[in-house]
């Protein structure tokens, strides 16, 4: 799916990934067929729209603040719920998975989360991971953004197998080396991990708050 | 740049980076402003055209199938020579690296590029780098497609600084666990090699072709 204002990393990671399968393809669902306009500025034309959308075997629910805006929008909670009662897989990347918590999909579920929001997948009663890649029946989710082209090889291992995955990987030659340790709160510096709450600060209180809201919505739809 | 069946994590990754940089922005050009079809169907929408590009600090050079065509395409080799030429510093990314060749920017230059294709930068007079980040000068190559993330890092460190590329890598969780070892020709069984090769045979023969007139016309311009 596209928001408006996503991460849109965490959908062209896993969609360079899952369009090099054979015979899968990818289509992109946004609430109209007018370009989405991701968070830092990059346009993306979606090929359809949620009423004309098939049902897919496979749901890819990005993050980002626009995702959270789709947690309090009916139209957003029902299609992403219809897809994924009827899809064999489910992803959520990053803070893709707040959204799955608010259609009420992880109810007593493991489920990863960018680190700087998984804590609050507890408001949707689920049980939140600090795993780069948690599957939890056909839930797989995932840590911030990059993580989502990790979550996307392990769903090609466990569909095509190890093989399929492997060339895909070798393929986009993900033998990745940052050129730091870290990229996790616990391998970075103190001074770093402040830095990014800091900037962070009023985004989360935001957050916080469409998760309240959304968590009400839930309990008393 | 954008270019028809480019391989869009060549661009979209490096962008997730630099974007995020404080004072720092992206603009996407191409030869016009319609939306850009990348090779697995993605359409991406430009910002400008070749033609009303403003002059950049950072000219970055995806890969895949149509910049191997940008090659052969004066309109394309004229913007590249003109925007590196300005550029404090040039990123090729994956394929992208034959293009730059193309445009006789590497010659004597140490560069990477995808691991099935790099080779071919000596025809355009570069010496060929296996590493995943090669800097040689204002140019930073990169191996195949996901290797834009870990340059665009790189260079944000060597412009603004450790601490503002480590907050980065931080904010999108880049602490990348690949499901299986692998992602190079190296580390990959002998299996994959073969079975990612065979695929790509009719793709490698008509890069060489193209690389073969791209030089030839560099030679006699």
């Amino acid at each position: 799916m596209l928001a408006p204002d996503m991460v849109q990393l965490d959908m062209t990671g896993p969609f360079e990934v899952l369009a090099r399968v054979p015979g899968w393809s990818v289509s992109l669902v946004a609430a109209t067929l007018d370009p989405v306009r991701t968070d830092r500025g990059l346009r993306i034309v979606p090929d359809t729209t949620r009423e004309s959308a098939a049902v897919a075997d496979l749901l890819v629910v990005p993050g980002g603040a626009g995702v959270d805006s789709a947690m309090l929008d009916t139209a957003w909670i029902d299609f992403v719920r219809r897809q994924a009662d009827s899809a064999e897989h489910v992803f959520g990347i990053c803070t893709g998975s707040l959204l799955l918590g608010a259609a009420g999909l992880l109810q007593g579920r493991r489920a990863g989360g960018h680190w700087q929001a998984r804590d609050l997948l507890t408001r949707f009663g689920a049980i939140p991971s600090d795993a780069r890649v948690t599957v939890d029946g056909k839930y797989y989710t995932s840590g911030g953004v990059t993580s989502g082209i990790d979550v996307a090889l392990r769903v090609v291992a466990d569909l095509e197998g190890e093989v399929a995955a492997r060339k895909i990987q070798l393929a986009i030659e993900y033998d990745p080396h940052p050129p730091f340790p870290g990229g996790t709160p616990s391998t970075s510096p103190a001074e770093v991990v402040r830095a990014v709450q800091a900037d962070a600060r009023a985004r989360r209180a935001q957050r916080e708050d469409m998760v309240a809201q959304a968590a009400e919505r839930l309990r008393q739809p």
